[in-house]
């Protein structure tokens, strides 16, 4: 995407943003005598993104982000917000925060990972952690220090600030029996997820969102992953294909962050630096808590008015990608030792929170659901 | 408990503390022009918990919050924290707070079901919701505004801020097979919970923390349950106590909550609203994934260093759980016209979100946990 000429006209020159807020604002401090809520610290606040105007819980909550900085600070913190290609291109966000062109991005950082292939852990990973595991190892079994190393080697600072939950499979117009049924499928779905399916025999097809629809109709392809019951949804594969499968384990449940310029970061205020990361968190708590509810809405509406059938992968399907998952940890262990770092520390915590939610959670709803019906 | 004398006086008069912190304020914020981070509404604030200090978890998570609170608006919003017994009893803390005698309690909503039974369900019911279900039902499916028109009739308005998780059903000395095991059995489960564990012909046993292990080690009780992992493993109920059973049902994740006092809360600045919001959300953030990281690591400490026995639940324990639960829910809808409602809605989100997160998040669990022998 590109910037168009109006945006070009806001742009600031790059690493100059900060001195100028900080001098503009004691400026300001000091002739409001007799407004006194006005501190020191006034200052804009540029927000760029990965997701599209208005989209549905990703780019919705980014926006609510925003606003909600600002009305948090009574103004004093002042967003502009940009979605994807509004300023910079959606993957163009990380160089525009560590380059100081932006001061915060809201994205997933597997975008990032051809810049070093950990990023991953911070976003998804196939068989990695559902959400409340994430939340247990970045802010209590350190992972954030881990995500503080990695970041500073670019110059960002990463915020978890939303969190998807588990994904769907995708849409099939045949059922799926066992592993040999993908074989000669031809499937969208992205990046590793679509390596596995590769590896399984299917061929596997990158298409953006918008033209999912017309290819499933269309024939040219066999079936499709997007996210879950709430934006698919929205986007009508039900029309083309009935099956509905369970669980997504390419995508068990992606961390949504933003990215802070570093040294703005560091130049903040405490009191300041508290309230953007209490604003993620309430992104974080909002956005998953939306999805689930939304996820829930949209899933008895597509099973009880739209005739679609939920399946779910059989063992040996969930083995093949396991296999997968496998060969993709080697090869970014064997990068460097801060992936190994992270990499050994993101499976203990799997390991210890995992057990733990296995008995919690996990076997608690089984029971309850068994009990009630549900 | 009671109030020391010390303590006593610190006690500001009733409702008077709203009008004088905001005149201070004024006449402080008017006279500071040099420091002009100071505004217009520095005030303190008075904070009772309903738990011991330091208690880890519930008190440390509210002692976290009284000190963040503070450090997020650089001092500005600063908050005065009483543990239980240090300005008013645990029990009072509903009291203090609908009276004007403190600002805010942190504290679980089942303690005031005296006052009205459906305060249960922003705590938690037998066979209720687990804390992400919560969060969607209260965020995003109508279950704050039913909670804030039920604060309204005593003027309390809740805010959710914490949660502990599944909690464990307990420890036993003697494997229990089936529900026919707890015949004769005495053991420490206060309230609902001991209710249910009455009707299978238990004799239940209420017993503060401190004096559980004594009677576990002499035989006066022969099982007890607390919380969880982590809380428990400080008590070393395992020296007495082998068999550690799950899951807890009759405690399935409780919300802990803030309760603000309603008049004081309206009339704060939006800002100061969404600070003390966020706040509170943080601290559920935290709390959450606290125990989640604690119970997987004390939990593997407690198996492999303890030689505790993990066991579960038989089917049959669960359904007479289940039957209990259905009596105290018919038992609250007859109460009033509000506690219907609230009970609807409840079912009604648990029914919704809990079958998406069964082939979402528990669904993927099993399947992971398998693939990975986890």
């Amino acid at each position: 995407m590109t910037t168009t000429p109006k945006q070009e006209g806001t742009t600031m020159k790059r690493r100059s943003f900060m001195k100028n807020a900080a001098v503009g604002a004691a400026g300001v401090a000091g002739a409001t005598v007799a407004a006194p809520a006005i501190t020191q610290s006034r200052q804009e606040i540029v927000m760029v993104t990965t997701w599209p105007r208005d989209f549905p819980g990703l780019g919705t909550g980014a926006q609510r982000f925003a606003q909600h900085l600002t009305d948090m600070t009574d103004g004093r913190l002042q967003v502009q917000y940009f979605a994807a290609g509004e300023r910079v291109g959606a993957f163009d966000s990380f160089d525009a925060v560590a380059s100081g062109n932006a001061h915060i991005y809201h994205g997933a950082e597997y975008y990032w990972k051809g810049k070093h292939p950990a990023f991953s852990y911070f976003a998804s990973v196939p068989f990695g952690m559902i959400a409340v595991e994430s939340s247990a190892w970045i802010r209590w079994m350190g992972g954030q220090a881990l995500w503080d190393e990695l970041g500073a080697e670019f110059g960002v600072k990463g915020l978890m600030a939303g969190n998807g939950g588990v994904q769907m499979g995708g849409w099939f117009k045949k059922e799926i029996h066992s592993a040999d049924d993908f074989k000669g499928l031809k499937f969208r779905m992205p990046g590793l997820g679509g390596d596995v399916l590769a590896k399984l025999g299917a061929s596997p097809v990158s298409l953006p969102g918008g033209q999912i629809y017309e290819n499933l109709v269309s024939g040219a392809i066999d079936g499709t992953e997007w996210v879950g019951p709430w934006n698919d949804s929205f986007l009508k594969f039900y029309e083309a294909a009935k099956f509905y499968y369970y669980p997504g384990m390419h995508e068990p449940g992606t961390i949504v962050s933003l990215g802070v310029n570093k040294s703005w970061w560091e130049g903040l205020p405490k009191a300041d630096q508290l309230i953007i990361e209490a604003a993620a968190t309430v992104l974080h708590e909002l956005m998953y808590s939306e999805y689930n509810a939304k996820n829930g809405e949209f899933l008895a509406k597509l099973v009880n008015e739209q005739g679609v059938e939920l399946r779910k992968f059989s063992d040996d399907v969930a083995d093949a990608f396991g296999e997968a998952a496998e060969e993709v940890f080697e090869e970014t262990r064997a990068h460097s030792d801060l992936a190994r770092r992270i990499d050994d520390s993101y499976r203990q915590a799997l390991r210890t929170v995992g057990s733990w939610l296995t008995i919690a959670d996990g076997e608690y709803a089984i029971q309850r659901n068994r009990v009630l019906g549900i």
